[in-house]
């Protein structure tokens, strides 16, 4: 089992989390099955979606690959079904979510750089394929999106792609940046929330 | 009149029934005749312009082709000036919508194969054609996708999509799937309205 | 220093006090610096995404071109750092942002008549340039959007588009007509906010 099966691998692993953690999101908002899929599936693929539509890269890369779309709705059915009587999950999925977000990040950059496109940029993908998902779920439930208020969430892809940027600059080599940059991105996310860290607010914010 | 007429005559209907629902929708929210309007284009055109971005297909359909500005137009118009005095019109509005939602459904099912894309997203596009601008419009009012909360619609579209690929099985021919599978959408989405069906919630919702 | 050095002038300028507007705005709303930063990014610059999506001119402008982010990033930093403390600024604010949204418009405007759409699209295309970042903006907050219930905000670039395309018609000149419209623009705006103008609400609103 080569590098580019483990990444495959994760890849539909990190998208099958995300849908759950969707679909779990939005059953606390007073939604039917079919709006909790819906919300599933935007949370597992909304990310690369934002991702490919902003450089170009179109159609989307599920709407190539039916794989995708099938990780997503395994995920959105074991959201509906099963989550709900496992609770003991909560650990195992914060494990995968936490690789999950790195990978993405990685990847999209990656995806971005390979276009011809600047670092700069190529940094703000990686980060904009780990974190819109989660945007998009929470403007359709109608809340101001949870990392622009809490959890050192986006800050964590954003060190892991910048290490990883770093890194690329002394080596060839693909697999020893990916790995510790997602080292980088679980260990401040794992940090963040035993210490329970979060960013400051802006010196204007009301009292 | 050919069959490319009627569905021509009908998509550019549904696009007006659409924008007229979408300015009465608007009214109800506080908004000015600009903000009004705006959503009202969103709702008429926000499903196919979110599908032609997915798969690829842009300039998206209304930026090729004026007509479709047009009749969205006629119908911000109607909306602004002419439904709140005539409120007979509901019936007349309500086939229509189905009609529309019915054949936005295979006419975006049926772009999404022709670009080579599997049934499945097809499928998905098709529904995606047909519901997202009540989403894009739900999101710029403040509130909870409606279809995510009630009605059978969605669904009602699916089951529509599904018998118009499996009757493409059978036969080459695209004038009878087409009337069946409009038949199915507008059957249910009648029976789901007259019987007031709704799909069921996660088990995981709170009580 | 010729009209296309001035153009790219006032277009980073207006990207960079659009980037401050919504950092001041998203710090009314309970988020943290990451959260403002997007916010301001997305004020900044979602406008002409949402415009080179919708006629498919992808990959984005700013992302083909770095000074686009860094104008938002120093704006950013200024709304994030420095605005808190001098509120004198708020006037020179308003004029950058009425001649930058005069702006957004017309190259919106021309960018759209270049790739050979219809006037009308790219009327269209103009205001969505001016005015999306806005939405965007509002839709993250979890407000309905401001330009949808007050500001004669939209009207402004409208007019200005119009009187730009007129004028167009007459001459092969570029300049004159940029500066009448520009003007347009900035006196209606600036009567609107200086009397208090409003559009009407539609007749079907709640009472």
């Amino acid at each position: 089992m080569d590098l580019s099966h483990i990444l495959y691998f994760i890849d539909l692993t990190g998208t099958f989390v995300f849908a759950v953690s969707g679909v779990t999101v939005a059953s606390r908002y007073n939604v039917d099955v079919f709006g909790a899929s819906v919300i599933g599936f935007v949370t597992a693929l909304g990310g690369g979606t934002v991702r490919d539509v902003l450089i170009g890269a179109t159609p989307v890369n599920w709407i190539l690959n039916d794989e995708w779309v099938l990780a997503a709705t395994v995920g959105i059915i074991i959201g509906l079904f099963v989550t709900p009587v496992i609770s003991q999950w909560k650990r195992t999925m914060f494990i995968f979510d936490t690789i999950g977000i790195g990978l993405f990040t990685i990847l999209g950059l990656e995806k971005t750089l390979q276009l011809g496109l600047s670092p700069l940029i190529a940094l703000m993908m990686g980060t904009v394929s780990a974190v819109f998902g989660g945007v998009v779920r929470d403007v359709l439930v109608n809340r101001v999106p949870l990392i622009f208020r809490k959890e050192v969430y986006a800050t964590a892809c954003i060190a892991g792609g910048l290490v990883y940027l770093f890194i690329g600059l002394f080596t060839e080599n693909k697999l020893w940046p990916l790995l510790v940059s997602i080292g980088v991105v679980i260990t401040i996310r794992r940090l963040a929330v035993m210490r329970n860290w979060s960013l400051p607010m802006p010196k204007s914010s009301r009292p």
